[in-house]
C-alpha cells in the first residue's frame, strides 16, 4: 500500500484460509470494521464496549441490571448481514444469505408505537431476556450465534454493565477548570471537551473469552468509533491491555475519518492520536491508518508520523471513504487490511 | 378401546408414518394435546384461540394491536420441548433434543423484575416482534418453526386479534337476568355463569391455512381447554367450521376432566357437551372422549351418551388423567387417540 496517492484501484480482496480476526470497538464504527473483515475471513470475533446508558440500551440496563445490548447485537447483526455481494463471493449459499439477512434485519427491527417497547429493537429484548435465562452474557451471544448459525463470536469486553465518566473542559468560564461528567450518553453530547474518560468500576475485569481471543489473533483491530466512548474504553480494561501487548498479531489502529460532533468536535487526526496515548502509554500497535483526505502535506504530515510513532507504529494513509460521507467502505477497509498483512 | 374398565395398561404409542392432526385448542389444555399427539407422529399443526386480553399478551395486544401471542407460543413451546423419552423414542439426536429444550425454556421465560418488560415471556416479544416486521402472524410463526427447526406447525385461529364477550347469568338477584360480559379474562372468572359467548368481529374470517390443514387432516382433535374462552371459540369461526364439516379426518373431541373454577363452575361432562353444541348445531365429531373418572354408572351415563349423539359421536371413556389431577397424561391421551384410529 502506498501513501497519499489518492484512491487506488480497490478490488475486493480474497478470503484469506484461517485468518483470525478480532476488532474491538463499539456502536456503528464496528458495525463497518466488521463488515469489512467479513470481506477476508469467516473467523472475526467482535469485542464490544458494553458502558452505554442511552435508548433502548439504557432503558433496558435501568430494569434489569444487564449489560446493555445494543452494541453486542449491532456487531451480531454485522456478522449476519454481509452485502449481497460478498456473500456470493463466499459462495454461501444464496438461501442462507438471505436468511441471514432477514433475521439480522429482525434483530435490529425497533417496536414502533409509544408503549412500553417502543424503540427497542427486538435483538435487545431477545438478548437481553437470554442473558436473564443463562446468567452469563458470554453463553447468551455463543447461544444466539449458534441459533443464527452465524460464523464469528460477539463477545463483551467486560462481564459487568461498566459506567463512563469523563473530565470535560470548556463547561465554566475559566478554561482551566474540567467539570466530571458521568454517563456515555452525557459524554458523547457534552458541549464541553473531554480530556479524559475512566470506567467506573475502575480497571475492570475483562471478558476471558475476549482476552483470549486476542492474544490467538493473526489480526486486531481498534477503532474507528466514536473516540471517547467506542475505542478509548477498550485500553481502560487492564486484562485486554495485557493481551494486545502479548499477542503476536498484527494490531492495526483506524483512526476515524472526522472529528464527531460533541464529544471529539475539532479534533485533529493527531489530537485523535494523543488522547488515545494519554489513555494507555504502554499501548503499542503496528499501523495507525488515517484517510488520505484527512492527512495534510508537510510539517502537519510529520506530526501525524511522530503521533503514530508513540504507539511504535507506522503511519500508513489510505483511501478509506465513502466518496463524500465520513464512513469507512468496507471494501476499501478490507483492501487496506490486506495491504499490511501481505 | 373399552369403556370404562378402569386404568388400561398404557404402552407408549409408536409413531405412525405419515399421520397428519391438526390439534384445536388454546393454552395449557391446547399444550398438553400437542405434547400428547408428538408421540404418534411430526405432522401436527396446532390452531390456537386469539382472544386472550390478560397478562402478557393482553398488554401486547393493547400497545401493539397485534394478535396475542401468549397461546401461539405457548403451542410452539409444546411443539419444541417433547418429554426426553419421547425425543428418545423418535430417535431424534440427543444434541438436537436438548436444544430444542432449551430455546422452549427461553421462549417461555417471563422478564423478572417489576420494569416495563416484566411478566413478559421472551417468546411473546419475539413473535410480536416478528409480526411486527412481517405484518403477518403465519409468516411470523413459520419463521421461528423455521429457526428453531420445530417439527409441526403453529397457526392461529383468526388472522386478526378477536374478543370475546358473553351473557353471564347469576350477577343480578334474579336468576333469568343476563348481563354481557367482554373480555376472555372478564369472561374467565366471573362469579355468574356464562350462558353464550360470541366473538367480536361477530363470524370472523378464519386463518386460512388452518382450515386448509384441517381439510387435509387425518385426524383433528378439539379440546380439553378452557371451554367458553378456548375450545368453543372455534366453532365459531365460520371457515373453520366448514373445513371441520368437508375433512375426512377423524374429529375428536376431548371433554375437560373437571370442571373449571370460573368459567364453568359446576359444570358436568353433560352439560360441557350440551354448551357446546347449543353454540355450534351443525358440528359433527366421530369420537367424544371422556375420563373414566368423570363418567358416571346407569341413567347419567345414557344421558351422557346422548349428549355424544347430538354431534354423531360415539361415547369413548377412558383413563386419561395424571393421577390425583385434573390433568390429561399426554401418554394416555397419545394412546387413547391410537385406540380410535387403529
Amino acid at each position: 500500500m502506498s501513501a497519499g496517492e489518492g484512491a487506488p484501484e480497490i478490488a475486493v480482496p480474497d478470503l484469506i484460509e484461517g485468518l483470525k480476526v478480532v476488532a474491538l470497538g463499539g456502536g456503528h464504527g464496528l458495525f463497518n470494521t466488521l463488515t469489512a473483515l467479513r470481506y477476508l475471513t469467516a473467523d472475526v470475533t467482535a469485542v464490544v464496549t458494553v458502558a452505554d446508558d442511552g435508548g433502548s440500551s439504557g432503558r433496558l440496563r435501568a430494569e434489569l441490571g444487564l449489560i446493555p445490548p445494543g452494541d453486542l447485537r449491532m456487531a451480531l447483526a454485522a456478522l449476519m448481514a454481509a452485502p449481497a455481494a460478498l456473500e456470493a463471493r463466499r459462495r454461501v449459499d444464496p438461501a442462507s444469505a438471505d436468511r441471514h439477512q432477514r433475521w439480522a434485519r429482525v434483530l435490529q427491527h425497533r417496536f414502533g408505537g409509544y408503549g412500553a417497547l417502543a424503540g427497542h429493537p427486538i435483538g435487545n429484548l431477545l438478548l437481553s431476556g437470554l442473558n436473564e435465562v443463562t446468567g452469563d452474557v458470554v453463553k447468551a451471544l455463543d447461544d444466539l450465534t449458534d441459533l443464527f448459525d452465524v460464523d464469528g463470536r460477539v463477545l463483551p469486553m467486560a462481564d459487568v454493565p461498566l459506567v463512563i465518566e469523563a473530565d470535560v473542559s470548556g463547561l465554566e468560564k475559566d478554561p482551566r477548570v474540567s467539570r466530571v461528567i458521568r454517563g456515555q450518553v452525557a459524554v458523547a453530547t457534552t458541549p464541553g471537551k473531554p480530556r479524559r474518560v475512566r470506567l467506573i468500576p475502575d480497571a475492570p475485569a475483562g471478558c476471558a473469552q475476549a482476552a483470549a481471543a486476542i492474544r490467538e489473533a493473526d489480526v486486531v483491530t481498534l477503532g474507528p468509533g466514536s473516540w471517547f466512548s467506542s475505542v478509548i474504553p477498550h485500553v481502560l480494561v487492564p486484562d485486554q491491555l495485557d493481551a494486545l501487548s502479548e499477542t503476536s498479531a498484527r494490531k492495526i489502529l483506524f483512526v476515524n475519518l472526522a472529528a464527531e460532533a460533541g464529544e471529539t468536535t475539532g479534533y485533529s487526526v493527531e489530537r485523535h492520536l494523543h488522547v488515545l496515548h494519554a489513555h494507555a502509554p504502554t499501548l503499542r500497535v503496528d499501523d495507525v491508518v488515517v484517510d488520505s483526505a484527512s492527512v495534510p502535506e508537510g510539517a502537519e504530515r510529520e506530526y501525524l508520523e511522530r503521533a503514530a510513532g508513540r504507539f511504535g507504529a507506522r503511519l500508513r494513509v489510505a483511501d478509506l471513504a465513502v466518496p463524500g460521507t465520513a464512513v469507512h467502505d468496507p471494501a476499501k477497509t478490507a483492501a487496506t487490511v490486506v495491504g499490511l498483512i501481505d
